[in-house]
C-alpha cells in the first residue's frame, strides 16, 4: 500500500478527497460480510475530468482502481484490498430532465431513489425497483446491470439506458451521451460497458429513459397448487391488459414457512400453507383506467379480478386477495420485500441468483428440491423470485457447515440450471462470488472472447482486477 | 480471385453450394446499384458446423468472408468484390417456437416474413415491420440492428433478441442461445455482435422474442400546422393507452407534394397541403379493447378519437381521419409505405438515415431546410420518418449532379445532426456508405475502442473487410 500514489491523487482531487486507514475503512465494509476488506485508499473525484486524471495516473503507476457506487452489491465486486476505490459519490448531479423526450441525464453518483424523486415531481417515473434503491447509485446499477421486481415491464438497467459517458482505462473520456432511440453507428459500446462491473472503464454519466407514472395499480396475492398454470395466467393478464403487468413474483411454501418462523406476528392473507403464492401487480397510466367507475371500483382492478375469478373457477388458482387500498397494497409488498431479511440471517447457507426460461421455472424448482434432499436429507430451501423473468433466488440451508458440501450444493444448482438452459447469474452480477461458476459454466468460446476484449481495452489490467473474468 | 480456396470450400459444403461467375453474379447485385460488384465466389453452408469449417479455412488462407442474408441492405455492407460471400440462405430452419415462453429459435437464414407467418399461426407476432421483411433474413436484421415502423413499441432488432449462436472468425462456435430475460454472466457479447455488420463473426441462429398479436388496431392520419405539439400528442396517447402506440410516423408537406407529382391518382384523405401529416397507430391485445362496444365502435378507436378531438378543439392539430375498416387502414399505410418508391427514383439525390432526440425533430428539420436552400437555392427535400424514434429519412434533391455539392450537403446534414446531439446513422447501418461519416463524426475515443475490439476478435481481418470501421 505504501506505493499507492496518494500525493498525486490528492493533487488531482484535493487532499480532503483522498482517504486512508480508518477514514477509508467504511468503504471496505461490504453488506455481504465475506467481502469486507480494508481498501488501500479511497479517492472521491468531483468531475469527469478528475476521473480522467486519476485513470491516467493509474495507467502510469499501474495502480488498481475499483469503481464504487453505493456499495450495495452482493457479489464482492468492489472489494479493494491494496487497491484504490474510486468512489463516484461526488458525481451526484442530475444534469438534465427532459420531460417531453422522457429522458434524464444523471451522473454516476446519483442515488437511484434521488433520481426517482426528482422525476416524480414531473409526473414521470424511473422504474428500477429493488430493495437497495435508496443507496445504490446510477453508475453501480449500470455496471451491475441491476434487475428487480419490474424488469418484466420496463427491462433491466441495460434496457433503460440510452447513452453513456465513460472514462476508459487509459484516461480518455468517451462521449456516448446521446438521447437517441435509434443509433447504428458502430459497435454498441454502451451495452459492452453496462454489466462490465467496472472492468473496462468508469461510467461517469448516463442518459436514462423515463416513463409515465402509473395512475392506478392493481395488486393481488394469489395461491396456486402448482406452477403449471402460472405462465398461462401471466400471458393472459399481459394480453388482457395490453402488457400492463408490472410484477409477477413467486414465493413457494418454503418462503411462508420461513416467514411464520421469523415473523410470527405478520399476517399472510392467504395463510402459510399453499404450494405457491404469487404477488401480481398491474399498472395503468391511462386516465380511464385510473378514475373510479360508477360502482366505485377502479377498472384495472376489475380487469385483474375478472381474470382471477375465471382462473379460480377453472381451479387454476386456489385463492386470491386483491388490494383494496394503498395500505393493503403496501402490506402485500412488505411480505415480498422482507425476503433478504428473513432469508440471509442464518448460517450456513448457499444463496443463488439464477435464471431459467420462464416456461421452465416449475420443473427446475422441482428438480432443485429433489437433488437438495438427496444430497443432504435434513437440508431445506427458501425461495423467492421474479417468475415473469424466470429469475429465482434459491437459498439452501444445509444441516452442517461443511465447505465441501456447500461447494457441492452450488455445483448442483449450476448443473440443474445448465440442464434447463439457464444462467447461474441473473441480476446481481458476477463479482468475486460467481467467478468459479464463470470458469466452470460459461461457454469457453465466450470466455475467450471476453478475455480478448478485456486485454484490448485494459492491457495493464488496472480496472477492477479479480472481478468478473475467471 | 484465382487464389480463393474454391476446391476446399466445395469439399466442405458440396460442389453445388460454391458458385462463381454468372452463378455468383446475382449475389453481387445490390438493391442500391452503386454497391453492385461481382463477388469472388459464393458459398452456401447448410449447417453451423459448415460455417465453422469455412471460417477455419478462411483463417488459414486469409480469405475475406462477407456474410449475406437477404441482400436487402442499403449501405453496401455485403459488397464482396474479390471476396467470398457466405450466404446464410440454407440455414433456414425455425428450430423451435415456444408459445408459453413466447420465444422462437430461428437460424440466420430464416426470412423475417416466414418467421412472422409461422408464429402468427400460434396467435403471436414477431413485430419487426419494414418494407423488405419479405426478403430480409434474421441474421441480416440482427447484423444491421434493423429498425422500422414499430420500434416505438417493440424496440429495434437489438431489443428483440434474447440469445445468439455465432461462429467467430477463428471458426469456433459460440453458444449464447439461451431464452433468458435476465443473464448477467459477463460482457454482453450478444449485443456486441448485433449491429456489427458481420465484422466480428457470423451469426448462425438466434432466440427471438414474440408478442401477443394485437386484436384491434386504431389508425389515424393527422394534419398539423407545426410539430410543436406532436410529441405532446404522442405522450398523451401513450399515457391514455398505457403504452399501446405502435407507430407515430411523420410526413412533411414535401412528401405529399412528391406523392401528388408521382402518384396523381392516389387519394390523400387530408389533402396534400398540410405542413405536417402524421400516421398514428395503436394496437390493443386486450379482449375488452378488441370487441365492438354497444355503439358499434371499438374502444381503442374511441380512445384515439377522443384524444384527437381534444387536440382539434385546442387547435393543436388541423384535421384528422380515423380508419373505419381494415381496407381504410391499409390505404393509410400504403401512403406511407411507398416512401422509397416515390423518393429514390430520381437523381441526383442525397439520402440520409438520421436520428435526433425526439424533442428536437421539429427544430432539426427546420434547420436542415434553411441550410439546404442556402447552399442550393433550387434544391428541395422529401422527408419521411419515425417521429416517435426521432428518426428521419431526409432526402435532398440538388439542382446539379456535382460531387462536391453532394458531399457538402451530406456534411451539412451531419453538422445539423451533431448540433442537436443526434446520429448520422439511425437504423440502416453504416456499411460502406457511412464510413466517411464514421471517420468525421463518431467520437474518436469510441472509434479507437471499436478498432481495438475488432483487432482482438479478428486479428487477420477476414470478416467483412472494408465495412463499418473507417
Amino acid at each position: 500500500m505504501t506505493d499507492l500514489p496518494l500525493d498525486r491523487l490528492a493533487a488531482i482531487c484535493g487532499p480532503a478527497q483522498v482517504l486512508t486507514g480508518a477514514d477509508a475503512a467504511p468503504y471496505g465494509q461490504s453488506w455481504v460480510k465475506s467481502y469486507s476488506a480494508q481498501p488501500g485508499a479511497v479517492v472521491r473525484p468531483g468531475s469527469t475530468q478528475e476521473v480522467a486524471a486519476i485513470m491516467r495516473l493509474a495507467q502510469e503507476t499501474r495502480t488498481p482502481i475499483v469503481p464504487m457506487g453505493g456499495n450495495t452489491g452482493v457479489t464482492g465486486a468492489t472489494q479493494a484490498r491494496d487497491a484504490v476505490i474510486l468512489s463516484t459519490e461526488r458525481l451526484d448531479r442530475i444534469r438534465e430532465i427532459r420531460t417531453q423526450a422522457r429522458v434524464a441525464v444523471a451522473e454516476a453518483g446519483v442515488v437511484v431513489a434521488t433520481l426517482q424523486e426528482a422525476v416524480a415531481a414531473q409526473g414521470l417515473t424511473f422504474p428500477l425497483m429493488f430493495g437497495a434503491r435508496g443507496s445504490a447509485r446510477i453508475g453501480g446499477v449500470l455496471s451491475t446491470n441491476a434487475g428487480g421486481a419490474n424488469v418484466l415491464r420496463y427491462g433491466n438497467t441495460r434496457a433503460l439506458c440510452l447513452g453513456l459517458e465513460a472514462v476508459l482505462p487509459d484516461g480518455r473520456v468517451m462521449d456516448l451521451t446521446s438521447a437517441l432511440l435509434k443509433d447504428n453507428s458502430g459497435y454498441d459500446l454502451r451495452q459492452l460497458l453496462i454489466g462490465a462491473e467496472g472492468t473496462l472503464g468508469v461510467i461517469t454519466a448516463a442518459v436514462m429513459k423515463l416513463f409515465p407514472t402509473p395512475a392506478a395499480y392493481a395488486t393481488a396475492m394469489v395461491a396456486m397448487p402448482s406452477l403449471d398454470g402460472a405462465l398461462d395466467l401471466l400471458n393472459r393478464l399481459q394480453s388482457e391488459s395490453s402488457g400492463a403487468v408490472e410484477a409477477f413474483e413467486i414465493m413457494p411454501q418454503s418462503y411462508f414457512t420461513r416467514l411464520r418462523e421469523t415473523r410470527p406476528g405478520l399476517r399472510a392473507p392467504l395463510g402459510h400453507d399453499h404450494a405457491f403464492t404469487l404477488l401480481i401487480e398491474l399498472g395503468a397510466t391511462a386516465r380511464r383506467d385510473a378514475v373510479a367507475g360508477p360502482d366505485g371500483t377502479v377498472p384495472i382492478v376489475a380487469l385483474l379480478e375478472e381474470v382471477l375469478a375465471a382462473a379460480l373457477e377453472k381451479d387454476q388458482i386456489a385463492d386470491a386477495v386483491v388490494a383494496r387500498s394503498d395500505t393493503q397494497r403496501a402490506d402485500l409488498w412488505h411480505l415480498r420485500e422482507i425476503a433478504a431479511e428473513i432469508t440471509l440471517d442464518r448460517a450456513p447457507l448457499v444463496d443463488t441468483d439464477i435464471a431459467v426460461p420462464p416456461d421452465q421455472v416449475g420443473a427446475a424448482l422441482a428438480r432443485l428440491e429433489a437433488r437438495l434432499v438427496a444430497m443432504d436429507a435434513g437440508a431445506y430451501s427458501v425461495t423467492v423470485g421474479h417468475l415473469g423473468d424466470g429469475n429465482l433466488h434459491y437459498t439452501m440451508f444445509p444441516t452442517r457447515d461443511d465447505a465441501a458440501l456447500l461447494d457441492a450444493l452450488r455445483e448442483m444448482v449450476e448443473d440443474v440450471v445448465a440442464e434447463f438452459g439457464g444462467s447461474f447469474s441473473a441480476e446481481h452480477g458476477v463479482g468475486r462470488s460467481k467467478r468459479p461458476s464463470m470458469r466452470r459454466r460459461k461457454d469457453p468460446v465466450a470466455l475467450d472472447m471476453m478475455r480478448a476484449i478485456k486485454t484490448a481495452i485494459d492491457p495493464q489490467g488496472v480496472m477492477n482486477p479479480g472481478v468478473l473474468l475467471p
